[in-house]
């Protein structure tokens, strides 16, 4: 590979959907990230088998879909909204009740994060829960890459920057291809850093303190964990399905 | 101090203009930082005497300025733009052109962090140039600090964000009033791998890449030395001047 074709594709992260307009263009796959816990919990609904998985910004819209007799998961500041079936812990996307079925969500960050980003060339969900799986594909796409960092309410938060930098370490250790911009190459150094032990890392961080107070330890460990699943759920016509195998392994090739 | 009142001032920092609107609030004191190279200009024109700068945030506000006999500075794209005084180079903003001189200045960056932020309860100016007598001020007002980013174009860049660590480590390391937002910790982590060398340490940038281009390394190595100044310039009015000595040691005592 000459050195003009090493380095020619763009990963780059922005840390509040807020901030989106001012990255977004017309080439880059966006991975959503929202670790504690939206997209960490989208992964897991199907890993444990869920059909589709459609993501509504508002509380109202959520609502509109429940009265339709869909499964729905509605969370707001870390707890469970009144009168749905879910809110976005993880370990209520698993069994029965979200086999083949279609569930619908809204959380406080990451349904925000997606909804922002939804006229993307392409936009795919990433969590420490998929990770190897999506950073092969992203490999085999080469396309430009936004990690797209939910936050907290529009603020940067740790926990997904600390992903965000996994992904980018993970990227550029593979191949040379990629070429950081300058929130990536902070984002390597920080995971650098975090990444004997991410569970310290993050315990001064605001949304852990917040989902402390919430006895959520469990959550947090299990949203720590790589490679549960190797699904990457993509968003086709406002509805997150799984990325066809046929299409990641041809890309893969 | 009991625990309680310990870790009772928040720092945070914000990476862009555009996402100040999330993190404003009546309270804090914002610092605004454009390393290379507006506010380290800024700082170098006060040291050398200048009597006050009026930022602007527009090319046309600069010429009417101008078209009043102002001395003006203004850059776009890190060119100094054709018909005025100086680009944004600190070298610039030395010797007799500045001495006791109100010079106006319009940045790619910096300016439009400054208008962003004009109506927050106090805006000061940091760059390594003032850094020390930045840092022992903030500690001393005993307020919540908002680090002010202005990145490159509202995108995050390295060597603003450097600097907002290097705040970060100062006002927590010489007391324990201070409680980190997610970013400021992220930020402290991040110094403390550059601080060896934060020449090297940048030598990736965005920022810099654009800067070397134009052959401005001696810029570059000027806007990261530390206390070449002890001015902190503060907003009044809609113009830079620098904060009274009196109420600096008053609040220090």
């Amino acid at each position: 590979m000459k050195m003009n074709e090493a380095l020619s594709i763009k990963i780059d992260a922005c840390f509040s959907p807020h901030l989106y307009p001012v990255y977004k263009d017309q080439e880059s796959i966006v991975v959503i990230i929202d670790i504690l816990r939206a997209t960490s919990a989208i992964c897991t609904a199907f890993e444990h088998g869920a059909h589709k998985v459609i993501p509504v910004a508002t509380v109202a819209e959520a609502r509109d879909y429940k009265e339709k007799g869909f499964k729905v998961g509605a969370e707001r500041d870390g707890i469970m909204v009144d009168g749905f079936d879910f809110g976005n812990s993880p370990f209520s996307y698993m069994g029965d009740q979200v086999k083949d079925q279609t569930i619908v969500i809204t959380t406080t960050n990451g349904t925000q994060a997606v909804e922002a980003a939804k006229e993307a060339y392409k936009v795919v969900i990433g969590s420490f829960i998929n990770i190897t799986a999506l950073c092969d594909w992203l490999i085999a796409e080469k396309r430009p890459v936004l990690l797209l960092c939910s936050g907290w309410k529009n603020k940067f938060n740790l926990e997904d920057a600390l992903f965000a930098g996994a992904v980018t370490e993970a990227l550029t250790q593979k191949t040379e291809q990629f070429k950081c911009g300058d929130a990536c190459l902070a984002l390597k150094y920080l995971y650098q850093m975090a990444k004997q032990d991410p569970v310290k890392f993050l315990k001064h961080s605001s949304h852990k303190e917040r989902l402390a107070k919430l006895n959520l330890k469990k959550d947090i460990k299990y949203c720590l964990t790589p490679d549960l699943s190797s699904i990457i759920p993509v968003l086709e016509n406002g509805a997150l399905v799984r990325l066809p195998v046929k299409s990641y392994l041809e890309s893969a090739s």
